[in-house]
């Protein structure tokens, strides 16, 4: 949702009627010098006012004192000064009614204690009136439609900034030259860029949703180094969802390795990067592992829909070179996807019409394939078999030496609603151009192309929701409760609750009642012991009641032992568990980036080592719970793997329903975790072996009255 | 080894004196019109025949009705005929003496039972002379240093090949020709190119080999669509190692999808990819993952020796663009590099000499990297620092626009023992043209970049040896020997016995005597039962004697009942196990494709599905033992991992050695696995708990004396 201030912003943002550059200078080498010559080149046919008071003109123009000197208030304000002197300059654009302030200067934030004193005098100046700022530390905002060039970064001295549909918002500023130079010469081109630098005001978010209405932008790109201002990312991803604008993303952080190495249950097989995943699939973001992938993803999202769960989809590979088109299907194996072949009977119509290839998951047109009629004769069929979600075409030397031949003719075939994508095995560009500009997305590396296809149709439909919470201060203090507590605040959610009962110590040597069968298990009961095991304080497989005295004795000593400050005074008598099929983890937490998330895994170090868990924002529906189960390799057990007897699924996937739910039904809870959920064969449900949650302090105490902490919940 | 008819193969194969194209076209728009063009577009100075029995001329130039007929005997000759036809040349070239024949002929083995006859016979028609064979479906043999084009690839149209120190050798054809796009104007070039094709006579390793003497070739890109010849391949891997010049290999088949799929126990674990690649490392060779890193990375092996175990190598990174420089860092990451700072010292230094960067894993330059005095002070520094492996310079903008500077000045550097790469952030051809020039290896994507440095410093010193076996015949008959036959095979390489006595059920009503204490475990014992378990043939935790003849009777029962055509006789009784740290399975079989391989991993389901092993080619050292126990994810604990206890990790890595000498030892076993090995904690040994061996069906009667068979091995 928009404020009042926000609304319009991207006029002034993209296309504002006048502009200035406040520290222009006069020598043409320096930086500053630049957005000036950059102006000039691209034609931008606004006003352009360049401020240096210390001059009377700079490279030629007229220098303006200040600001309040202009015979106009300018829509665009673009900051190259020192960080103290850009302070100043805020203040004078909120007094004098600019709309939008670019600022270059750094020294804020990333500075330390006093940059981030900076930074709040920044903002405070920008207050003062209606003034909305990019940046600090932006190298600028380029929209080449117009001749906005308000930028800093000298790949923009180069001319001829290709336009198209693309908006890019980038954390990083050297990656918007980067990537229009990556595009030069390729078909691809911009709709508009940005460096959002430290997003003191407005975060990335935010400026990409203030551009949604712009028609001539159809698709967004963001190169993002951190997780920041999740909550504005999200409302961005709901309006571009509405707007039916896809987002690709590249984010830093996927190591593998530094997942693998961060420790503790939940907090680890969640780790940063899957936190983000969940994020951008909640959002409906594709993303993609391969840098060029900015640039190369959205002509195949305008092509794909996202779809609400992972389908496998059916693509076909045609090609005029067999050991080509082995490298991408290696490469789409590598990520999951598996080739689907011609049937029979297309092979026979496309043999029929001149266009013969092999009984084979490759149609393999051969050198018959570097022919215009025979590979729209194959093309044709094959899209309007209904055998492919995607047709995939690996071009051999044809594609650099005659692109009038099969370039040429599947460059003619995008506009079906099949999609079509191309690589050339040579170097090709004027080939991926021809096609790119025909609407047929094209790739300069095997896996790159095999990257954005695996994103294309991993993109989830965006389920984001506008009550999402989002990021919680970090530092906000918890109080973990014991585990019949924990299982308390789990039943309410709907987690099936495992026949337990509470017993004082004190009441051992009296009459007991155990309200199930034995044997059983007697664990020390205490909000103090978060590893119990590991003290001693577990006994399992006690066959009757006088076992649970001596139990509860041991078990007191124990704890004792390890712990002496801790006064004891409870145990947990539980059921003994029936092996089941498969024990798994299922945990929740409010992530610090991206609010609540509900985690499964296997648990246990392997789990850890692997990284093999689910993540998605919490709450999630039973299908999303269904496919998180799916996800977990280390729980295909459950599906009969390797002759072992089916799991119960449907339970598991509602316990992970019922744990996400706390997201909305008690947003008190900062973490749970069930370890182990033991899932009996199909038809058996679950049992919640151990619990344990944490909760904001202030409502620890109150939460839970004493009489069901100490009721038999079988 | 190279034999008489291959020694001097490389003069006719790379540098003819003269060659001849039989099935020359006159059509200048036909393939077998090219090489004719090619040829003279490259200014190839030897004597070049055409040979075309039903025309005069063809494109100008004589047609000579046949090979006979010329007026010398052309050393290599280039076959565009039919199949049949090029049999009868075949015959021809061996009759009048030529070298070399090089077969773009198909409609050989690739065609089926008629085309692997017609094989024999291009394969006879060679034999009857001295006539090598590169093909047949050959798509030709190129040198760009002497303008020898014999290919129909139309690729080789454009004029100006780069020439340069690569010599490919591909089994695809189509890929000769998008390596050669792909280097162009990158400063990237070649020593020849080989399209392989079928390797009917010459296989790809002989092709190789025959060009180590040839002081223009200093490495080696090799394209493989599947491991054939694996011999020959090893032989060149061991002359490249003498001759000091690298190999890189790029081969299909990496999908982890694919290894997942397969089944059962070692089979599936070994997988086909990780026996390439455990056959990759023992050669010697750097296996890229990205397809343009076969021409990237010929460069950097020149500079990074192989090693004879995995080092973490020691990366600086220096940047202009932190943002650029991020994203590598991100992408070393995945792959399992880290980074390494400078240190306080090199900071200061690289301060004082006007080249600040901040205390960060990133020696930033910021905007003064553009400078070359100042980058050339930074790099001095941190290549004379003695602090890195290896320096990656990440290049922002003026890597396009200004190469005169940043990039001049990393060029100059690139001589230094302390190696030096590039990877600039923008497109940037020009720049990486200079920097490979000047020996600065450059990339033209991250991840490529990435790639590269972990192949590099991922690369073994070669350990192939002369004697080492290979392929057998999958179809060799082999008996699988029982429990207690198959640990003797294993003792007798020095494996630990576990202890054991095999009993008679027919004893077993009278005395017993047990050598070990109880409880005991008692299996079935029999050669035809592979899976005892699931029969109910495994009694653990019998207490004494009478329980060892109760469970006897049951063992003999439930086994009838599953397999009453089984006579089943005797039983194991075996100590019970103590519970180790750790359990381990220890592989070996004989690979189709690359021998004798030992594969370790943790066994179970969950090793199958993360394909968590770890696999080399057999025997190995102890110290590649060890690294065997580190690359296994699951045996981490082994290491004290969270907490738990260190196992007796020599005890195991000793176990590996001695299952995997197997290979030299006893070479009738085509199978042996011990799953699972137990590992005690550190000092404690291991114990072998169950073993099984397959042998070669004529050696397995008597290879084991009936005697050791029933004597307690404790």
């Amino acid at each position: 949702m928009q404020d009042v201030k926000e609304s319009g912003l991207a006029g002034p943002l993209l296309n504002p009627r006048s502009v200035a550059i406040v520290g222009a200078s006069d020598d043409p080498k320096k930086t500053t010098a630049r957005p000036q010559q950059f102006l000039a080149q691209a034609g931008y046919a606004g006003n352009a006012y360049f401020i240096n008071p210390r001059r009377e003109t700079v490279q030629g123009a007229k220098a303006w004192p200040s600001l309040s000197a202009l015979p106009e208030v300018p829509e665009h304000v673009y900051i190259m000064t020192g960080a103290e002197a850009a302070i100043e300059c805020v203040r004078e654009c909120a007094r004098i009614g600019v709309k939008v302030a670019t600022v270059l200067s750094s020294g804020f934030a990333e500075d330390g204690e006093a940059g981030r004193e900076r930074e709040d005098r920044l903002r405070a100046a920008a207050a003062t009136g209606d003034v909305r700022l990019v940046g600090p530390s932006s190298l600028g905002v380029v929209n080449p439609r117009n001749g906005l060039m308000l930028t800093g970064n000298a790949a923009f001295g180069e001319p001829g900034t290709p336009t198209g549909g693309i908006f890019v918002a980038s954390q990083s500023g050297s990656v918007i030259g980067a990537l229009v130079s990556r595009a030069r010469g390729r078909g691809i081109g911009f709709a508009g860029l940005v460096s959002t630098g430290g997003e003191a005001d407005l975060s990335l978010g935010r400026i990409c949703e203030s551009t949604l209405d712009d028609p001539g932008i159809t698709s967004y790109a963001l190169f993002l180094e951190s997780l920041r201002h999740s909550e504005e990312l999200a409302s961005f991803a709901q309006a571009a969802h509405r707007a039916g604008k896809p987002v690709v993303v590249y984010k830093l952080g996927r190591s593998e390795e530094a997942a693998a190495l961060s420790v503790s249950h939940t907090g680890a097989l969640a780790g940063e990067d899957s936190e983000s995943q969940a994020f951008f699939d909640a959002c409906g973001f594709a993303r993609v592992n391969h840098f060029e992938g900015l640039i190369e993803a959205p002509a195949l999202l305008q092509k794909v829909a996202a779809t609400a769960h992972r389908q496998e989809p059916r693509i076909g590979v045609v090609t005029t070179t067999g050991g080509g088109a082995a490298i991408l299907v290696d490469q789409l194996a590598v990520r999951g996807m598996t080739i689907a072949g011609p049937s029979s009977k297309l092979i026979a119509d496309m043999t029929a019409a001149g266009a013969p290839v092999p009984h084979s998951l490759i149609a393999d047109l051969g050198l018959a394939g570097a022919k215009h009629e025979i590979v729209t004769n194959a093309l044709q069929l094959m899209q309007d078999s209904g055998e492919f979600d995607l047709i995939l075409f690996v071009i051999g030397s044809s594609a650099r030496l005659n692109p009038e031949l099969a370039v040429q003719a599947i460059a003619e075939r995008g506009g079906h609603h099949v999609p079509l994508v191309a690589f050339a095995l040579p170097e090709a560009p004027a080939a991926a151009e021809l096609l790119i500009r025909s609407g047929v997305p094209a790739f300069r590396t095997p896996e790159s192309c095999a990257d954005v296809i695996a994103a294309a149709f991993g993109r989830r439909v965006t389920t984001i929701g506008e009550g999402a919470r989002f990021a919680i201060d970090p530092s906000t203090p918890g109080t973990t409760l014991d585990e019949m507590a924990s299982a308390a605040v789990l039943q309410r959610q709907g987690v099936p609750a495992y026949p337990s009962v509470a017993l004082s110590l004190a009441a051992l040597d009296g009459p007991i009642e155990i309200p199930f069968d034995f044997p059983v298990v007697v664990k020390a009961l205490s909000d103090k012991l978060a590893h119990k095991s590991d003290v001693g304080g577990v006994i399992l497989n006690v066959p009757d009641l006088a076992g649970i005295r001596v139990a509860g004795q041991t078990i007191a000593a124990n704890v004792a032992t390890h712990h002496p400050e801790l006064a004891l005074d409870r145990v947990l008598v539980q059921k003994m568990a029936d092996k089941g099929v498969a024990e798994a983890l299922v945990g929740y937490k409010i992530s610090q980036d991206v609010g609540p998330v509900v985690v499964l895994s296997t648990g246990g170090v392997l789990a850890e080592l692997f990284a093999d868990s689910a993540v998605r924002l919490a709450p999630v529906t039973l299908e999303t719970a269904r496919e998180m189960i799916q996800e977990v390799k280390g729980l295909r057990v459950l599906d009969g793997y390797r002759g072992s007897t089916p799991g119960d699924v449907e339970a598991l996937a509602k316990t992970i329903v019922a744990v996400s739910n706390l997201a909305v039904n008690d947003p008190d809870v900062l973490e749970a975790e069930i370890n182990p959920v033991s899932v009996a064969p199909v038809g058996g449900g679950i049992s919640a072996l151990d619990a344990l949650v944490r909760r904001k302090t202030d409502q620890a105490g109150e939460a839970l009255p004493l009489e069901l902490q100490s009721t038999t919940r079988a």
